[in-house]
């Protein structure tokens, strides 16, 4: 008899496996407790010239972890038998900057010319925010973590440009400078909060409505605080109107392989 | 009456008013103390993913400082009313991987489709080293760094693939350590030596016949230390012949307004 496992507690493999054959979790946030989680962009070889220079151009949005040849969907460095195509929970496909598509298996829209990047991910860090006593509200509450498309404009890098996206974890003050000490040891994660407080300030009118994933209720006293997000790349897109992108679905992440090394 | 005033003295404005004009130095080594200096890879936008994809592969060799848009001779960030085409003081030109002129002013082989990659240069770090203590043989005996193409392959990136170029400098053994250590403060001037010692192991076989730069002399006991070289890529595109593609001439750098905080 096969006991059920933790998701925390998979492995990568494990987790891409259950994704291969069909496992549609919320999120991905929590797996895999210890290994990074990147984000996907696959743009067409005619614009990966533009996608790199803008991920080099806005590195807190977009550190990029692996970019892939053209029309290769297996990353080299991040993860050994792993299929770009089928090993994330769910894709999302953008023609002219529309949302045409959300697949869990994105074999059918696979080109030969696609180049994917794979992005840093702020699950990432969760491991190693819990492990310093800092709460992750969503994880509590079994959500999605909330993203929202703020009015701060992204450096432009010749046909893309777009808003930055966040990230929102409501964090009680005294474990601000906790939490922002622990993600910004995690530069390729997004590193540190690119904004403490005020969402009026992202120009974010309501928390309640996030543009992307669940939102997440704060507890008395919590502040929310924003880290720049791998979904940028799909505002950007949205924004930009290129005749083709695959990404990944919000939340939804690629679970790789490497480890990392967690505080006690 | 103006007084003549030591290139190590100059602005870098100052110095590229200068290369602008006409002045030719053997090597701006040693040139506006201070100041960050870079090499200077510009080809065409067809090429320019693949160029950057290889920059991203081989971050020690090819540490990217900034990238201008397709045509703009400009740089944004690394200098102000600079313009690329004239402010090095000289300039090689490469058709179908063949050194084809080295010039002074590279007005005439600008295109409209160029994207210009300026990538940390070693010279950046050789205040700081003699502000340590170390010596820098190159600069004493009034000579360009030598600089050697290795057996060693770096990692290909699409129509781009060849070896690591590296620049050397001879150390005393005592000095070895503080060498290593100060320029490894320096990741985006190539950072840590890649090999310090027996030259053949990276398949050079007669330090005194560099492939750039010229012959330095070593002291008595002086263990020859090699970093990363921003030639690279013109081995590369030597060895990967694309269409055209036009460079620093060795040792001959953009010298950027980026200042460094360094040792006192």
């Amino acid at each position: 008899m096969r006991l059920p496992v933790q998701p925390s507690l998979l492995t990568p493999t494990q987790a891409r496996a259950q994704f291969r054959t069909g496992a549609l979790p919320l999120t991905t946030s929590g797996w895999c407790r210890g290994h990074t989680q990147a984000n996907l962009l696959a743009v067409p070889h005619d614009l990966a010239f533009d996608a790199l220079l803008f991920a080099y151009r806005n590195p807190a949005a977009c550190p990029v972890l692996e970019i892939t040849d053209p029309g290769d969907p297996h990353p080299r460095s991040l993860a050994v038998d792993a299929d770009l195509r089928t090993d994330l929970p769910a894709y999302r496909v953008y023609e002219n900057g529309t949302l045409v598509a959300e697949v869990p298996d994105a074999t059918d829209y696979w080109r030969d010319d696609l180049v994917a990047f794979l992005i840093g991910c702020s699950f990432t860090f969760e491991a190693a925010l819990t492990s310093a006593g800092v709460p992750v509200r969503h994880i509590e509450q079994g959500r999605n973590v909330p993203m929202y498309v703020t009015t701060r404009e992204c450096v432009p890098a010749g046909r893309l440009s777009g808003p930055l996206v966040v990230s929102m974890r409501p964090v009680p003050p005294a474990l601000i400078d906790t939490a922002r000490e622990v993600s910004e040891a995690f530069p390729t994660m997004h590193g540190a909060p690119v904004h403490v407080g005020d969402p009026a300030e992202l120009g974010i009118a309501d928390l309640a409505r996030p543009e992307f994933g669940d939102p997440v209720d704060l507890h008395p006293g919590d502040v929310p605080m924003f880290w720049a997000c791998g979904v940028t790349p799909q505002a950007v897109v949205m924004a930009s109107r290129p005749e083709f992108a695959l990404t990944h679905a919000p939340g939804r992440m690629f679970i790789t392989d490497q480890a990392l090394v967690l505080p006690a």
